[in-house]
């Protein structure tokens, strides 16, 4: 590139092409989160016309239960992304395609959930499936704990946020991806040990993050 | 978390990151709202290349019927959470969590709509499609009461929101609630009674709602 | 309602509450267009896995075409409502009713699609899916007259917009709507005439509203 | 239109009228390409409840990596289009109605992803479907070279924009659209390469967008 006389001119205006408002990024990965948590239901098959319904509605028991498992692990992660996105005060080329590798695992999540519902109701290698749901469930979480790294090795946070609240949501990050790689390799030999995992953490991280929300110290 | 010289900065930071905007959970829910609504048309099934086409689309009608229902159903949710958002001055913790689970119901609803479309065109047991249908429809009406009351009780709804509208707000989600769980007894007996009630009751309270608008008190 | 000191707080909040801002509500409107419009690609049928590429993607021509024909009639659409609501300086009640209505009317046009779609290519009673079709593009077409009426008459725009101007957009909503109400008449005769309004008319329209944007006078 | 007194009102207002914000249309935008990306896993078929699951995965596994392909290529428009949009100042109807076919093209990639996904896993005619793959690629491709090229010769680009940066995007944008091109013409004889070609394309502009932003010239 040349030099020339409108030189400075770019100068100026390269930031605001080169640094997305972190706002539209948001509301475009906010858009990708609600459409892969309503996704979800199109996994729930309808019994066929002549089945007894409630005894068909019952053996698709399981099949509801991993929506349902699966419609919260997706929420879980949107508000983790949430909260990484309020600390941020700019955003830059790497997180963008970071965000894009972090969406495109939430993307992928309905499929495993889709499998691991066919599977539960059919009875079918259900520990195999589970494994499989473990690995969909284990991308999104590397993914948010390489998110954190980079957005704090690229200091793209606030300065003004505590480096100690920092390290604990990043460790706690890891922690989360790790289970889940345990839950894999426990799957296959106790397949209902991973299952609760799935069901219960969601629900501690969700109760956790409540909490801590609400008993945020006062000024 | 042991104190530190930041740690006036983490005081000062931490409301900006435990209270999201209820702006971002607005636009979040309205997404969620606008796919299942989306979604609803999904349920309608193409009639067989070879059928009569006026016959087959007339033996569809109960289905289009259950579409149109859930549809002004999961708009009148929709107007309601859009009214209570337009209260909040914050939000916290347990309201995302709560909301997270409205939305869970709202995007469940799309399953019961189309068990019940299947049957009412089959004409298969009917009066228990018609109870399942109820139980989709109550759970987002039981939800937004919990709402509304825990909106009241932590103190989230604007000061100058008058205590009798509210009042009254709750106490019109609440009947809803009742006269939901009051179809779903009724439907195994007198289905047609309960489908009538789903058919009239959002279009009452849809004109209700925008007659009150209307005729707002004037400055 | 009895009357109170904190009364006055009502009437002030009252109009907050009482008309949505116009922002939310188009921000939801858009989120059902942009799905309505993507999910009418799910009508498009992947051929058999074993028959000939180019011979059943030739087949699915005209389902391909019948996708197009939809997505270019909801964007006209949503170009409609887009300037309506840029006219609009407050929403109330009942335009969120008919906006709701008009809504219902775009979700439900990739049903008609499908049906016509799946006709086209089995060569069956196209004659009738075509007035279908045309039955499902009247109701979005009906509806927007409405909202242009109801918006006049309850004074919901902008003072300084032209009446001239309204009443030629006004009178152009309705000969949009009478020509589809012909071209239904028209199908059961001669499918193909009908086909070709629906196909030639959207880009008409569009062309016309991108020149007059753009021959707008100067300042 | 006939002078009158509110033709001065009509003038002014019209440019607010004509000249969408860009901002709509960008949220409309994200909205479609976040549904767009998100549908593409409803291309992935669950195997049989009683298939053997890694096998039946392993053999789904073409499917899935179209299904990330067109993922990351979806992405590389998104990212493209927020790029364009940010340089606009205003928009105008030949925009609207150019991104509205941008928006189709970007509407339609699922299908051609689906039938290619189809034949991978099944092996037949792969070379036709990788060329018909090509040519949903080459149609986005097409479209933002016009977007480029329209924004440019109506001049609605901030003036204060390098024409050195303009004229580097909008040829990098031929050049993107002219090696689809000829991987379609490749693909019937060495579909391999156009394949690699799709997988590796998307990276390389995503990383060379991601430096370019972070290399971007200090003040």
């Amino acid at each position: 590139m040349e030099p020339s006389g409108d030189d400075r001119a770019v100068r100026q205006n390269w930031p605001v092409l080169a640094n997305p408002s972190t706002g539209r990024v948001e509301a475009f990965s906010d858009a990708l989160f609600a459409i892969a948590m309503t996704l979800l239901v199109l996994d729930l098959k309808v019994p066929p016309s002549n089945a007894d319904l409630p005894q068909a509605l019952g053996e698709r028991g399981p099949g509801m239960a991993a929506f349902i498992v699966s419609f919260v692990a997706i929420s879980g992660y949107w508000l983790q992304h949430h909260r990484l996105f309020r600390m941020l005060t700019r955003s830059d080329g790497w997180l963008l395609l970071l965000n894009l590798v972090f969406l495109l695992t939430i993307t992928f999540l309905p499929y495993p959930t889709a499998v691991l519902a066919d599977r539960l109701v059919a009875g079918q290698q259900v520990n195999l499936a589970v494994a499989f749901y473990g690995v969909g469930q284990l991308l999104p979480a590397l993914t948010m704990c390489a998110l954190f790294q980079y957005c704090r090795a690229a200091r793209l946070i606030a300065p003004a946020i505590h480096h100690d609240l920092l390290r604990r949501v990043t460790w706690l990050s890891w922690v989360s991806a790790g289970l889940h790689a345990v839950s894999i390799g426990v799957a296959p030999a106790a397949p209902i040990v991973s299952l609760i995992y799935y069901a219960v953490a969601p629900i501690y991280w969700a109760i956790d993050g409540a909490r801590a929300r609400h008993e945020a110290p006062g000024p």
